[in-house]
């Protein structure tokens, strides 16, 4: 068994400290020699292109055209929406100076102090200021809306306390900004763009999500309204994993970004933004991965498939490599990854384990046995199933296994979720159940007196208002004042 | 006419304004308002979004993973490789504090005096400091090598003059970063990409370069050779359009990365890094376009194909639209994209100008005389001739177009640059040439003494010892003193 498996913490030990040994173990990143960054290695940053890359179609297909703007923003554009300073200001990077100059004694570089800027560029924390400083002069009539832009980006916000993926200072993301012409068409974009999420969480992530509406005490600073996606992981935590904001006017008004409506008024434009991040790869990771190490859904993992050979010479190796090669090609031909390790540098058993930390979804093991047999032996990440099934139409029979494995595992989180939501309506039953984790729905006055009070006593906030909270007269469990539906409670990432 | 058009300076008046105009009027990018920054706007973007995806595809090929590192690197890493600091120091964007805070009035925002770093980090200029600081954790044995990365990112270093795409404070690129065991094995790696980049160029670009090595003094700042893909813009004027470096052991030894090789000994490990970045936007537009706007090659082209409607009324609109329809098809089906315009708001003759502007390939109108003909009006951008061809296989008809204008544009660049080379032997002839633009094969003695005087003379640089350089013993124009082989000048962006 390989040493990095061996040495893994077990979930039901320290939930905690498992992800935090995985994310190294299984080569997806590590921590930076620089404060709160993290190092993506390539396998981890293979998962997040494909991410990418199913994401970009999907907005593509929703009309948003990609673009890029700067990494850097004047100070002075972060006050000009009041909310929006306090919730960004506290945390940012800032540059000051342009220029280093050699030390004196020539060993060592040295701020140059003459090289002071006029105004401090804060490293863009999100881009709405910067952007909508832009769509001023892009903007001047409704034939020049909708405008659907969306940015790849990296950004900074100094975090205190970080965790690799989950809360790193500079992450990689992506940032949707529209401009509309009207406020319901805005809100309908930002539901619009809610629901990718929920969908690429669900079709490629295989990541069961409640979608809802934010408090207003939990909404993006400068938002009038933030929609959700929350994902539970295994330990009955939940963890954020894309927000979609309807501005309203608020950055129109800030920027100035006015236009000519089809009634030849002159009107503030209405605001959307959107985003989700390298945090994905957290939820991926905390959501379907056990004791062995990660465990991916066939859509995202960048092999899909491993092909282990066992030999006992080389003349049954060539056996197994001729054997081989066709169902590579096979599998190939089908857009499926295979990868076939015949390195004989490591013993098959190294590799197993190697692939399981790595969750390579699908494992494949063929020796001369097998080949007189006709057969292969078939494992499942998943569930570790072993299965010996016969060579003829092997290919068609792991391109259904890998199908099941996607569904599976989506079944399994989904699974978990349902049994770990709990309907609560005392507050001594809220109190006891917020220990033992998952999403508790109780009845909220609506109040953020009363949601502070209950963060403060439980640790637990309101995930969210879910979209399809069916009207329910009730009492708030804390106060007793009246509510009209129940909400999600959580503790959270 | 469109106004965008008509405005626009011809290359003869002022082929540098003409360049500055078409990249804003085309929609490609704008200045932001932070200096020295710009804004790609999604037209531009999505060119570039093309060049990436067939650059990593060929990077993929050749073995190469992507990664992510840190936007942000600890200054004391830039003075570690003491060429390096003098090559990137001086135009670093610098932060020196992590918080900003209320002013006393409440009404902006101030920096935190209190948040001051204790050392000061800089925006990457260049990635070679914090990877190879990374790469000390990853490299112990010559099992691990060689390593092949590839990062795409921004990147920034503070520029007094900027051009859009050319030169900008902060630009996007891809760094390659490698690390082998053998000098002869990176070598041969940074050779390689050279290659893969010229590849790139030719067959994507339509962009005709000459590979060769850089002088001494025109090194990456930390090289031992750097490589270069030259080409010649309209002007005569070069444009360095991507480099690959060979490191030797100089940030092995700078960050003290050792590898046991095979022999059992510890040794420093030997390292390539190369990049191309958003300035072969600039070459790309600057090679290809005219004085009615972009030409773009058909390989990288967001839309190959426009179909424009001529109509008299709704009848014969949709008599048009269903004859397009089934053409539309056809050619997305093999994988060119199209756009059918008939968009009501605008004019024939207004969308014919603008997509001309855009460099869209090819352009095809279709009106009620054409189809009672059975035919249909085809305009190649490039050499914007019109032909009228039949509508029986006008989908082969156009797809081989495409193939023919890719070709045809290339040819273009390279016969303007075959036209533009010149064997020069005397200082005088050396003057007046370079005046008139153009690449000069010239004799050098190989100091840099003397190449440093021809540029003071003349503006005139080394671009590069060409890759087939033939031998050829000759005497310096200015020194007299022997040369071996010819050596490209030219003045250049």
């Amino acid at each position: 068994m390989a040493k990095e498996l061996k040495d893994l913490t077990k979930r039901s030990e320290n939930y905690s400290q498992w992800y935090n040994e995985l994310v190294v173990k299984a080569d997806l990143a590590e921590p930076s020699s620089v404060r709160g960054c993290m190092v993506i290695k390539p396998y981890g940053y293979a998962i997040w292109e494909k991410m990418q890359h199913e994401l970009d179609q999907m907005f593509k297909l929703t009309g948003v055209q990609n673009a890029y703007f700067p990494l850097l923003i004047p100070k002075s554009y972060l006050s000009k929406e009041a909310s929006h300073v306090k919730g960004f200001a506290k945390e940012c990077a800032v540059v000051t100076h342009y220029r280093l100059k050699s030390s004196p004694d020539g060993d060592s570089v040295i701020v140059d102090p003459e090289a002071r800027l006029e105004e401090e560029l804060i490293i863009r924390p999100t881009s709405e200021t910067i952007i909508w400083n832009t769509y001023r002069n892009w903007i001047s009539s409704y034939r020049d809306l909708p405008l659907l832009i969306n940015q790849w980006a990296n950004v900074f916000r100094w975090e205190m306390r970080t965790r690799l993926f989950l809360r790193t200072a500079e992450f990689l993301w992506q940032e949707g900004h529209t401009a509309h012409a009207t406020s319901e068409e805005a809100q309908a974009k930002a539901i619009e763009m809610l629901n990718v999420y929920r969908d690429f969480a669900h079709n490629f992530m295989a990541l069961p999500v409640v979608t809802g509406v934010k408090t207003a005490n939990e909404r993006f600073a400068g938002a009038l309204e933030t929609y959700t996606i929350e994902a539970m992981m295994q330990d009955g935590k939940a963890l954020q994993s894309g927000t979609s904001h309807y501005l309203g006017q608020n950055f129109a008004k800030a920027f100035d970004v006015k236009f000519v409506n089809n009634e030849n008024n002159l009107d503030y434009v209405w605001a959307t933004s959107w985003g989700v991040s390298t945090r994905l790869m957290g939820a991926l990771i905390m959501t379907h991965s056990d004791d062995n190490g990660l465990v991916l859904p066939p859509k995202l993992a960048p092999i899909q498939v491993v092909i282990v050979p066992v030999y006992k010479n080389d003349e049954q190796l060539k056996e197994v490599d001729a054997k081989v090669a066709p169902i590579v090609a096979n599998l190939r031909s089908r857009g499926i990854s295979v990868k076939y390790d015949n390195a004989d540098n490591k013993r098959p058993g190294f590799k197993f384990a190697d692939y399981e930390l790595k969750g390579v979804p699908v494992r494949l093991v063929l020796g001369a046995r097998d080949i007189a047999n006709n057969t292969i032996e078939v494992m499942r990440r998943d569930t570790l199933e072993k299965d010996t099934v016969t060579l003829d139409g092997i290919e068609d029979y792991v391109a259904r296994l890998l199908d099941d494995i996607q569904q599976g595992i989506y079944n399994k989180a989904l699974k978990l979720r349902e049994s770990m939501t709990f309907k609560v309506d005392t507050w001594e039953e809220f109190q006891e159940q917020i220990e033992k984790g998952g999403f508790i729905l109780a009845h909220w006055d609506g109040t953020t007196e009363t949601e502070e009070r209950i963060k403060e006593l439980t640790k637990a906030t309101i995930r969210c208002i879910p979209m399809d909270a069916p009207d329910e007269e009730g009492v708030d469990m804390l106060t007793g004042k009246p509510s009209h539906r129940r909400v999600i409670f959580a503790r959270n990432y």
